[in-house]
């Protein structure tokens, strides 16, 4: 099953926002303009773009709007990810060398700065307070989540609540906030696109703690990178939360660190997906997704809210 | 000569901007808060968020409002000083240890981003479409500006528009933005709030020439760092370039690399110290700000007026 087909009517559109990305990241720096041009070839799935693009369709859509909310929304995510790649000392990201990798910190740092900066120039063209309030409070908490993340860092005591909100801010809110603007700014009414909100919240949390799973399950061509990596950083997600209840796997974990031996690695990894870990962090998954389709029965039953759910059931069942 | 005397009539709004800050810092994360709390407190001139008050006064000035400008633009500049110190590997800022040294890079950077999230998050509040964006293509600027800082370290042959042009991006533009969006704020007129504008651009260029200039004039207790740092991390400002003229001088800059002898680098600082070079910049700092000081002769003749007068002459004559 793949993601794609299930909004192929969008692709002429999505094909839009794609032009005004590359627009958009054209500077008088050749550096920070190569920078910015390789992470946006790395693709990726453009999820927010669809998302707000998904989410106009619920009132007044005017393509040349969406796409402004659409390059504002995946240029954030990009900083974010160019700034990730810093923090996580990665050197490959989907498949291809990190900014970080190719040039150093510094440019990738400046890199992030600059795609946030050129999001905020485009997204000033959409005379909504509320929205600007929403993106540069997602924006806010985005980074408390990241700090949050290096103080959580081989924190093997650490709690499911800390965790859930650790994926809030790092996902769910953006693909929240995607949702929510994209719908501000097709005018839609208030009670609408705070369901629209609440069903990106969900989706959100379900998409990354699939990502979680999949870091465990996948193999190193899916992922583009080792599996096991989140562990190997510190990073503890839903599967290892779960894996830990068992004081056998407990006490390997706390052994975990970054230069460890890969074959010890290994073991943990392999004794994690024996332990019905996977089975449960998919059940949780699968809780936030019957959120989120609970929320779209609410809401007009069009075209777009078909797809918003086909997209849940999508992100339920992927396996990379 | 003392800067603060020259707007102590704006003191009590200051200390107001003050505790605004302090608010603004607050967060979830206590990593965060302290490393941000660790900046705020090393003080800095506030310079901006005078200018921001200073323009206001030439209209409907609400501290209230002023007070939410003055902060996001603080907040931003802020944010590239943590941004900067990254970049720089500097371990001393305003003769206190930076963010990067006493944490690391990664807290650094992500203080930097929450910063920089905070400031939008106060400037929504600002309804303003003209103002954001204005502040969005300057932070735009400010990256292209630190990326080109990056691309121009140890090019010796570089020329005298390339300074100007980083110095604009890097220092200038910020206060001139700072000018006119309290102008803005405060709905002064356009052709009133563009002259501030470029007040502040003109001002601001002063101030970027004169404090390369102390790098090399000033003494390690004046400048909270020893001098000379610019050019031994490669930075390339208005005195090296007149220096550069005299082909022994020239020889001698070529040979500058990041680990050089710091007794090398010393007889290079006594070179460009006894060759006329200072002369010379000081002179093109007060090109800049004579032409400031034209604009606000064509200015309403208000107290504000006279207060940006004051500061345009106490940068001329400024020695630390």
């Amino acid at each position: 099953m793949k993601l794609k087909p299930l909004y192929s009517f969008l692709q002429g559109d999505i094909s839009k926002i794609e032009k005004e990305l590359e627009q958009a990241i054209q500077s008088r720096s050749s550096l920070i303009e190569e920078a910015s041009l390789h992470l946006l070839q790395a693709g990726g799935k453009r999820i927010r773009p669809v998302f707000v693009l998904l989410a106009g369709q619920f009132g007044n859509y005017n393509i040349e709007t969406m796409k402004k909310v659409a390059v504002a929304l995946e240029m954030i995510h990009m900083a974010s990810l160019v700034h990730d790649d810093v923090i996580d000392e990665a050197d490959l990201r989907r498949g291809r060398p990190t900014i970080k990798a190719k040039w150093n910190n510094r440019v990738a740092m400046y890199a992030g700065d600059f795609m946030m900066g050129r999001s905020l120039e485009v997204f000033t063209l959409i005379e909504k307070p509320k929205a600007h309030q929403i993106l540069a409070d997602t924006i806010v908490q985005v980074c408390i989540g990241e700090i949050k993340q290096i103080e959580d860092k081989y924190r093997f005591d650490q709690h499911l609540k800390d965790y859930l909100r650790r994926i809030k801010r790092k996902t769910a809110l953006l693909i929240a906030a995607s949702c929510q603007i994209g719908a501000i700014a097709a005018e839609v009414d208030e009670d609408i696109h705070e369901k629209l909100y609440l069903y990106g919240y969900y989706v959100g949390m379900a998409y990354q703690i699939t990502d979680d799973i999949l870091d465990f399950t996948g193999t190193e061509k899916q992922l583009g990178k080792p599996a096991g990596g989140d562990l190997l950083q510190g990073n503890i997600t839903l599967p290892v939360l779960f894996a830990r209840q068992n004081p056998e796997f407990r006490a390997k974990l706390e052994k975990v660190h970054e230069n460890m031996d890969r074959n010890d690695l290994k073991e943990i990894i392999d004794d994690l997906q024996t332990s019905g870990a996977i089975q449960k962090s998919w059940e949780v998954s699968n809780q936030y997704l019957q959120k989120a389709l609970k929320v779209l029965s609410t809401l007009p039953n069009n075209r777009a809210n078909r797809t918003l759910k086909n997209i849940a059931l999508y992100i339920g069942k992927r396996d990379y």
